[in-house]
């Protein structure tokens, strides 16, 4: 008989996402009246920007003709596609990044799921605490993380870095070392970052101690604060034991459209394996490229008119963000982020906790967001809510939620 | 210090697609002025089909507005999409397949690779021999394929099927009883298939021996024999046994735009576990989505005019695949597949190796074929060669080869 793998049915729950979708989903349906805000999943609302658009029906054009249709794409990417971003988000900040340490994918939640196929059994995995869960969700999955305790929450072999207003929600070095470290910063679903300085000491330790960090650079396009790096690649001695996953789906709205991309330098290796080749032996293997269009409409977002769009977005959101902020802490609540970063993250009002709070605001205010104990148990007592509905609902939701 | 994954190290040479660009790379930059014919990678090249074009520019104007702006897919895929499926590929063969058993994907590479993820170590796997690489490359990449030996280019725990001209290519059920059964039907790359009658003796010694069937159905378009089924799922009991996974890019010239999906009906379980949920919470964690214009262009493909446009492709194909084998065979050589498949598999003619004779023909005939041994032991000796090239080039390329 064949067998299943047995970690998966260790994952407490279902995906947090999925969950919340059912839960709205269900009171929708009871109560069709009922006008619902959503502030909860991360998910952008504006169009694709006009460069975008244009790139794509151009793209679907040379999709139709027989000179200029294209196949299978390269392995790792399109050079085109590549290049650019090297150009625009790489070499600017001297992180001395070449085009094919980049890995165009289909997005940055695939690649940090698959990721933990290229490392081995028995490494201990860190993450900050609370963090995006498919870090330890994909590492359950691969057996890497122990027993599951129901009551606290935590796994037995996960090293959990809690960041929470007691320490600024900045990272302490673990008691325990870790081999590979996640990093997502600017933070989900915290909203909050670190200074250069101080991620500087991460990429230090990380190479004194043999360590691999993973980070996560979603968010970058809203940093503000002048002294926050946009790629770890800006810290010495960080392509020695970092690699950097991006996304297009935050600065440019391609949450349905799909992009995104892995760097991983070459410096960065295991005895003198490069996990570089590693990778790409996956790609290879499991993968079969972004859709050229997608590639196309990717390298229309670092275009000049596509630079001004997509910050025009990005401005946007975080206009709605200050929106947030500003009406909660006016009200009185405990509020974070939302400066560099285009969450919120407040705590829950009455000691109440992240999912009575959550049925609170989806039953009495119809307004939908994340409780913050879905992102690990640092987060219970917090509460999360995005930046990426429209003007008009986001000052709704902060009206609702106020009054 | 982290730790990789050892079972990478394991793994001989570099995906065999990847082998075969660097050569012809190497081949073309040093003679420019040959020009060079490839029917080696099965990519296609006639260009999208008109309703697939225009589906794919609505989409986009979709993706303009935020009146119809699309973000997160549905984790599962677009509804509209999962239901024409069900009418068109299921429902008229009385497959009882539901739309909630279809999961949309970006194509049938990811899925047939990252499809490992459900299953635990200590699986027996089963492979007919020769086939496409990625099932046992991702076996191996999972540590479920013992040692490789580098005399029989054989892993000592996976059990081969031999299908040769000396069986009429017709896999024999093993000695050993396989947990995961690999078959890719018609074959990549040996072009046969098996009538309805032999799969119903798969599908019998599944349920019989507690084996799931992995079944790649990727060239089913290509099937043009009466009593060859299109779907394992026309087989009485299949539902208990097999998940079966398709693509658009052979029917439809998806290769370059990326669309498949996995059907994982809910009887085939392992105990009282449900493969679906397991593939479910995979979806949900490691993947968000096909692009929604790339799923409306899927949609496209089985609309009226769509059925008529793309079955008119495989025509094409099929005719280059008659002109391949009909030329092959009247200059001597002994030919298979071709009548339901875009693939052609000969013998090398005087005894040559696979690779003697691939080296063969890019350096006398500038032609790019794909070396039989590439797709496992068994396929020594053979080589492949695919209809997807232009009518002018195939015919050009088999001139090239006879003369």
């Amino acid at each position: 008989m064949f067998k299943i793998n047995e970690n998966y049915m260790k994952l407490p729950g279902s995906y947090l996402f999925s969950t919340i979708a059912k839960k709205v989903n269900a009171y929708a349906g009871a109560n069709p009246d009922k006008e619902i805000i959503r502030l909860g999943i991360g998910d952008v609302t504006l169009p694709l920007a006009p460069s975008v658009v244009s790139a794509l029906h151009s793209a679907v054009d040379e999709m139709a003709d027989a000179s200029t249709f294209k196949g299978y794409a390269p392995d790792l990417g399109y050079e085109f596609l590549r290049n650019t971003i090297v150009e625009n988000d790489y070499a600017p900040r001297n992180c001395g990044i070449k085009a094919d340490e980049i890995f165009i994918s289909d997005g940055a939640k695939s690649d940090s799921g698959n990721i933990v196929d290229i490392f081995g059994d028995g490494n201990i995995i860190a993450v900050t605490d609370p963090v995006y869960p498919v870090y330890v969700d994909t590492n359950a999955m691969s057996g890497r993380t122990g027993v599951y305790n129901q009551e606290t929450e935590m796994w037995s072999d996960v090293v959990y870095m809690p960041c929470i207003k007691e320490n600024n929600f900045t990272p302490e070095f673990p008691e325990k070392t870790p081999d590979i470290i996640y990093l997502c910063l600017p933070n989900n679903p915290t909203g909050t970052t670190l200074p250069k300085s101080e991620l500087q000491k991460w990429v230090d330790y990380a190479n004194e101690n043999g360590s691999v960090i993973i980070f996560d650079a979603a968010y970058e396009a809203y940093i503000t604060s002048e002294d926050v790096p946009h790629s770890i690649f800006e810290c010495e001695g960080a392509k020695t034991c970092a690699m950097e996953i991006r996304s297009f789906s935050k600065n440019a709205g391609f949450t349905g459209t799909r992009l995104g991309f892995t760097v991983i330098p070459h410096e960065l290796k295991c005895g003198d394996i490069e996990l570089h080749s590693l990778w790409a032996r996956r790609h290879g293997t499991k993968f079969n490229g972004a859709p050229y269009i997608i590639q196309k409409a990717g390298e229309a977002v670092y275009s000049e008119a596509g630079k001004k769009e997509t910050l025009d977005q990005v401005k946007y959101y975080m206009n709605n963000a200050k929106i947030i902020r500003e009406g909660l802490i006016k009200a009185g609540y405990e509020v974070f982020g939302g400066v560099d970063a285009p969450y919120i993250w407040m705590k829950t009002p009455d000691k109440m906790t992240s999912w009575e709070f959550f049925d609170y605001l989806l039953n009495e205010k119809n307004i939908v967001g994340t409780p913050g104990s879905g992102f690990g148990p640092s987060g219970e007592g917090y509460f999360r809510l995005t930046a990426f509905g429209s003007l008009e609902n986001t000052e709704r939701a902060i009206k609702r939620i106020t009054e």
